[in-house]
């Protein structure tokens, strides 16, 4: 029987709704005035193409609660998170200064080159800022219109869903937060970079995308919180796994330059358990430096640190496992190709 | 009989919701991490202080529509549009690289500060700018919460209201970049001016509020429409008012140093219209610039451009009195201290 993860019908309603809404949008701003269109067109297409795992989560919690696989309904609803997701990379790569996503250039470097070639007046770069921000807002916007598109029904518990939906947001702000926070101390820690991978992962990525589908079709306590059980290992899983191929992953795969987290000077876990077996020094003194990657990358494997996070991500697939296995036989069939996408090394 | 300026209990309602609403969410996030209550205290205290323009046109749109003015309800949807605007500003401040607000630091100047004041790790003006994006989009996440505060019921149409609602947070974040694109222009156009005034102050400050107040209380197409045609020349006055005072009003009066505007380069109704004068050279060869702005100020004054505004925004005044005595007796006794108050010269 069809899982979350290959069910192309859902997928092909998620682009399609995607779709729909950008084009309603596209007409809504257009009437504005027409210099929008490309405002509505850069948010549109820089969301296209994304892989729906916050979508699918939703999805499988929906099904573990026992909603209908088939019901048009749900995919209207989990778009809503890609275009969170959307606005999050957006504010990101900004606050990163990141040049580069999914191989692309970031929204930021795309309207300070457009500037640029236009010669137009004033400062390019800041062009670049000022737009993106405003484009990440449309898409948070974007995000909470789509999440209500389907009005409350007796099948349909929007309210309860709503608290998951708003906890999603604000803990996704908050993990963005202590990342930022993290990057000004002068120390490294493998506790700060565990919380900034707990709210910026574990629960906007796995735990709240399952809880709104869950909670949509009536999902009661017992099953949010082993969903939660579930969802914080995975979560963290996933987000190591995807530190590790940050710095050791092909390019073409994530899409990002590789090494993109150490350039920026990023505090990861991966990083943080370097520090804790070579001390701090070394490695704060090669991190956030354009010619410190390589040697940096090398020092995290000889020290044993890649091997670590390897070890903690084992550990957690365990965990995850285990809490899988008391949601029950169903929720077993349900989730696990799709929590091995998450956090498998090809991806 | 009270009208919404004068309803001290309403405000008293608001200001009590938005203080609520601040503790439970510096639980939420203090529960997270407790840096993060920094985070919180400096958003509320943001909004904290405003003159509740958003909310009061919100309670006028409700009583306007048969609303009762001593129920409760009211003042917890209006409050939404306060941390709307927070989120609003926090973000403009940071596109216009203002310094102030409101007679204190603005939210990315604060946190440069303090990161300073601190000698933590990093450059302090991306950590600013970085906690001044999340701070916007984190206020941004409470409006939503905010306007969903009370639950649709038969004389509670919140369906209906959130649709002006999604409209007011589009319009605004269009304005601010048709504002961002005009000045990337290199020439000054009334009509490039008047359309940021119209989605930055006169929807999203006047009619959407008045919307969202109305809608809630099942007001008609009818009623709807008789709103916009208030909303749009009052709100254009509104803003232009804001521009006069912005060149020569009192900065201690404002809030914001007399000149700012001119010395961030905006291409405001009052600047274009002394380019219309005098043409374009001179006054783009002084705006933006910080030792330019006394001279531009002169020349506005001069050149006959602030008496041009001073007639338009009479005009609008007029137009606006016109509109809203098509609303009937009860509309007028309810919306006139207000509709006063927003355009009024010593604000």
């Amino acid at each position: 029987m069809t899982t979350p993860l290959d069910d192309s019908t859902f997928r092909e309603r998620v682009e399609h709704e995607l779709r729909a809404v950008a084009a309603a949008q596209r007409i809504r701003l257009g009437d504005i005035a027409a210099p929008l269109v490309e405002l509505v067109d850069a948010a549109s297409g820089f969301v296209a193409g994304g892989k729906l795992l916050r979508p699918l989560f939703c999805f499988a919690g929906w099904q573990v609660a026992g909603g209908d696989r088939d019901d048009p309904r749900i995919a209207r609803a989990a778009a809503a998170f890609e275009w969170l997701q959307g606005s999050a990379l957006v504010h990101d790569d900004l606050m990163d200064g990141s040049d580069t996503r999914r191989g692309r250039p970031s929204v930021h470097r795309a309207f300070e080159a457009q500037h640029r070639d236009e010669e137009r007046a004033g400062d390019a770069a800041a062009f670049g800022s000022q737009t993106a921000i405003l484009l990440g807002d449309l898409l948070l916007s974007w995000a909470d219109e789509q999440i209500r598109r389907v009005p409350e029904a007796p099948d349909w518990r929007l309210t309860n869903a709503l608290r998951f939906w708003d906890l999603a947001k604000t803990e996704v702000i908050a993990g963005q937060f202590l990342d930022v926070l993290a990057q000004t101390k002068r120390e490294l820690s493998v506790e700060d970079a565990m919380r900034v991978v707990r709210f910026k992962a574990a629960t906007y990525t796995i735990e709240r995308p399952l809880h709104v589908g869950a909670a949509l079709a009536g999902g009661d306590d017992a099953l949010l919180d082993g969903l939660t059980r579930l969802a914080v290992p995975l979560g963290e899983a996933f987000q190591l796994r995807d530190d590790v191929l940050g710095v050791f992953g092909d390019s073409v795969a994530t899409g990002k330059p590789t090494g993109d987290d150490l350039r920026e000077g990023k505090r990861t876990v991966l990083v943080a358990r370097a520090a804790e077996r070579l001390g701090p020094d070394r490695i704060l003194s090669l991190l956030g430096r354009d010619d410190g990657v390589e040697e940096l990358a090398a020092v995290i494997e000889s020290s044993g640190a890649r091997a670590d996070v390897e070890a903690d991500i084992s550990r957690l697939e365990d965990d995850a496992d285990e809490a899988l296995e008391t949601l029950g036989e169903e929720a077993v069939r349900i989730l696990t190709p799709l929590a091995r996408a998450a956090t498998r090394r090809d991806r």
